[in-house]
């Protein structure tokens, strides 16, 4: 299977588990429901799941399981953006080509399909597909990547940081928890559902996933100055007008294409323990640092 | 034991174990994590951490395996409580006697402060304290309760409501999620925490909850035209000013003071299977009813 062949296959899966374990618009409360779909479904580019379902092939994790574990990250990642975009964050308007939710229905709303998605996560997480103890490991792994000492923490010490001048360790920690801390944890959980890793094999996708987080940032910072709103299917160039520190603002557009490739090495190497099953993963960090959206 | 006694000596607790499992002020991001706790210690009348201790007398839960799932049960309240104060919501600037958070601090906090405080809930139900088996069921009891098919959900009907006229089955259904769903958790959680309770005892105990839960919503909407505001904690007559249906404004104070007595009877009733030992829970549903902020 290509690589190409073995993502849309993926990506297919995954749509069906998201709709799968997002409730139907046509129960109560409908709008709530149809906005969490309209939030989640047909868009983004899904890569939490895909590092989630390639880090499931190492330890011989079965698909279903995989898809509920990606639908639960997706779900998360989601109700994080919706968030971001509101007014009192970072005021945005377009979101993977669309109106973001805020702007289709409101603001309250918009706070509500966050809070109700990121609870539907731990539902899909408790399916039982997965046995109780996979769903209990699986959940704490979530949570915590996902709260105050992760992605929430993060986004605090990214609005703490508009308009200040941050080193670069500095503005590596903020994108540590802010992306890296969810990223990390699809690597993680798809590791996990499966047969459990030893330690030195969570240490070795622990590596893989710092570098490929920190190139995902990188790269969106690159994409945020060189690349139009229509491909990326958010506002371009607005990093830049809040005055938030950048790698590109910190080292230069081309010290930070230097980075992305040395990432993507560094991402690379970290997978040498397991030899040719870890070719998905090492697929992704590419695919990771290659886009151009 | 007296109620006071027991009472007293669960609050300490859970005053106790929301300490413990709440970040400390000193991790970073600090400013959140004082914020977070800003919410949730020092103020509230537990209510579900109380439910959730006395349902789990029945089952001959552990003390501490109650802790753990009271301070998630609380801090799934608190967070509800400050995205319901943001000014897209309910824009209200005094809780718990003192200023609501997105006063305190900002918009953006308060955002993050009720986004890491739900992830925090499920990082402290999946402490070791309690087995996996039981961790992962207590996750779906919460994350159901939590979302669009509960409290979530539940403030979106009542967001819908604002300046309509609801029928009395209408507002039931709206309180039976928002208020209910939670309530509902905290006992099922508490009986679910000890020896696995049947389905017939699990019937008995929604059925109680059911009855505690309206009760809880007739008494709040009673207090907001009769108490002030300092007795309250919150803004008083707030529900009339923002022309949200309530109990009072559909039957009247006397039919709505008729049908807390009621409930309250109701719930004795669903607690016979259990006899003396739901003595607790009796107890709770009288402090419910007769409370007066």
């Amino acid at each position: 299977m290509t690589f190409e062949q073995w993502m849309r296959s993926v990506l297919d899966r995954v749509e069906g588990a998201l709709e799968q374990y997002l409730p139907a618009e046509s129960i109560e409360p409908a709008r709530l429901h149809e906005a969490m779909r309209y939030a989640v479904l047909g868009g983004g580019k899904r890569v939490r799941p895909l590092l989630c379902h390639a880090a499931g092939e190492l330890t011989g994790a079965k698909a279903e399981c995989l898809d509920a574990a990606s639908a639960a990250l997706e779900m998360i990642h989601v109700y994080s953006l919706v968030h971001d975009d509101m007014p009192c964050m970072d005021d945005d308007d377009l979101r993977r080509g669309k109106p973001t939710v805020h702007v289709q229905y409101d603001e309250a709303t918009a706070l509500l399909v966050g809070d109700a998605l990121q609870s539907q996560a731990f539902v899909a997480l408790t399916s039982d597909v997965l046995e109780p103890a996979k769903q209990a490991a699986l959940v704490r792994e979530l949570a915590l990547a996902s709260g105050s000492i992760g992605m929430a923490g993060g986004q605090a010490i990214d609005l703490a940081s508009v308009g200040h001048t941050l080193t670069r360790p500095q503005l590596e920690t903020m994108h540590r928890l802010k992306t890296g801390a969810l990223l990390r944890a699809a690597v993680r959980m798809g590791a996990l559902t499966g047969d459990t890793p030893d330690a030195s094999a969570l240490q070795a996708l622990d590596a893989y996933s710092a570098a490929v987080g920190l190139a995902f940032q990188v790269v969106d910072d690159i994409l945020d100055v060189t690349t139009d709103s229509a491909t990326l299917g958010k506002t371009a160039g607005k990093d830049a007008k809040d005055g938030k520190p950048t790698y590109v603002s910190i080292i230069g557009l081309d010290a930070s294409r230097a980075l992305a490739a040395q990432l993507r090495s560094d991402a690379h190497a970290a997978l040498a323990p397991f030899g040719a099953r870890a070719q998905r993963l090492a697929e992704l960090a590419d695919l990771v640092v290659n886009r151009v959206s």
